[in-house]
């Protein structure tokens, strides 16, 4: 049996290019829009509508930005029942990049925030709701939010905005199960007004299993990438999110393809999945840019597999 | 806090022989059987002892048949606190290679069986037993087992054994974690003098999930491997489980060490891990075996990445 409110929401451009700066080929992007559409998945985040203030469009490529030009360039001419969505930095992004939604291919605006931008971040949700948009406020790194500052950001996102979704994103991928029923119960206290939604990374191999517990906790707005692509370790794969449900909707073989034919290929440049340096930002609960320096040296520098010296230095942080 | 009922299982060497025909060079099993010794594990499992008439010496190595002989070469000068162990499987193994236990390195027997083989495991167990050693019983293929086999199985064991543990064994990695509670409640239904153990598979990356799942539910012996390393997408990472145990007693840095220094280099000739071939085994509830033949193609055969077609392969058996 199945549960009609859940959303599924790809991610894959927008959360796999903080892998490779956004470069993704026009013809790539628009092979996996297709795919995505055809398997039935609810939403598809296209990229960042990040400013060109804050990232040099000589080093980002075109899906930090995300026009809505670019979208119908990509998505023309395919058919989708779902919405298209970009995500909006609170800190590098600005309200006047959107167009009125009525003149724009997006349907949903995804506001990504730390706990302490959280008025950068309603103000951005609530310029996306004037204009038209459906709008959601991802919590970043939930797992270094001072329990007051997060209490009191979500009693003001309830009181000041008219979002669809509140997400609980655990960008270091360090939450337990318990955890997910910890804060899954705080955000229900204070959000009365709106959906749940979770957004889980890999290092310890509980992208999928604590998607999974947010279901079992009533979440309905469940984020993935196909094969899991995304920053360090990666997300909860979408292929696994996808054949979990039961919503009759839904259709993996897409999704294999898309796998198949332009996830794979990319792992000739980049590396995401589980390894050790990933593993140890996640047990220690930190950032994974050291370990996404670590995992770019080559295969022949001995550093990359001195885990024990590793180990001891992220551990006195 | 601590439960110091749990037990630890390390079956690097044993798991990770189904990969490479149990062909492990001697001063590498030494290795990580120091590496391990000084993390505290409770227990390492060394290989099979199964039965040279099963299996062709000249095709498999040393650790399909572990002689006490060659326990004691790998192991002799090590301090281990905790115990060695050897598997035998109740079809392709005999009670008369055990030497009584006084007389070997080995003081753990661990009894690996389908349920319609239930009563060779039970004679091979109990033979272990009464020659001194401590026993187990690992159930494997759970998610084939026929559910009235299965009870009447339990009913046997809990009789006509003393065996320590038994073993839920998700060898298809295709549970999930009400799946988990499903089978915990039915084996401590029958199940009163003994412990329960949990040994997971990885094609859903749910290994480690879903022995949290068990410990949740007082399952006490847990199985890991070094890194995954095991059938197919691998086993429950112990370096992952180590971490979340709260024993005081657990070092993680020697795992780490033999990660680094014997087990990323096996990668060169074998892979285990994620991946869609076992990625649909898993979901499809199915034995790896032709996602293992898949997973062994040269990278430039088409077939390879191939997956819709896999998918509907594999959908229709």
């Amino acid at each position: 049996m199945f549960r009609p409110q859940i959303k599924v929401c790809d991610c894959t451009i927008r959360d796999g290019g903080l892998m490779n700066d956004s470069h993704f080929p026009k013809e790539m992007v628009r092979h996996v829009f297709s795919c995505l559409a055809r398997s039935g998945v609810d939403v598809i985040e296209l990229g960042y509508r990040n400013s060109r203030t804050m990232f040099d469009p000589a080093k980002f490529g075109l899906w930090r930005f995300t026009d809505d030009d670019l979208i119908r360039e990509v998505t023309d001419g395919v058919e989708f029942a779902g919405k298209i969505a970009v995500m909006q930095d609170a800190h590098k992004a600005f309200a006047e990049d959107l167009a009125p939604a009525d003149q724009s291919p997006v349907s949903l605006v995804r506001v990504a925030t730390y706990v302490h931008d959280i008025d950068k971040a309603i103000h951005l949700a609530n310029t996306a709701v004037e204009k038209g948009y459906e709008a959601t406020i991802n919590v970043m790194s939930i797992s270094h939010a001072i329990e007051r500052e997060l209490d009191e950001a979500l009693q003001q996102i309830e009181e000041e905005t008219k979002v669809s979704a509140v997400y609980i994103v655990d960008s270091f991928g360090n939450l337990y199960s318990e955890d997910v029923d910890f804060y899954v119960d705080k955000f229900r206290r204070y959000l009365k007004s709106c959906e749940l939604g979770i957004h889980c990374h890999n290092p310890q191999q509980l992208a999928f299993a604590n998607t999974i517990q947010g279901i079992i906790r009533n979440v309905n707005w469940l984020d993935g990438t196909l094969y899991g692509l995304g920053r360090g370790a990666g997300n909860c794969p979408i292929e696994l999110l996808m054949s979990f449900l039961k919503n009759p909707k839904f259709n993996i073989a897409p999704l294999l393809e898309a796998i198949g034919k332009e996830i794979i290929p990319l792992q000739k440049d980049i590396f995401w999945g589980y390894s050790i340096p990933y593993m140890l930002s996640g047990v220690l609960n930190i950032h994974p840019k050291e370990a996404m320096r670590i995992m770019a040296l080559p295969d022949s520098d001995p550093e990359k597999v001195d885990y024990v010296s590793l180990f001891h230095r992220l551990g006195d942080v």
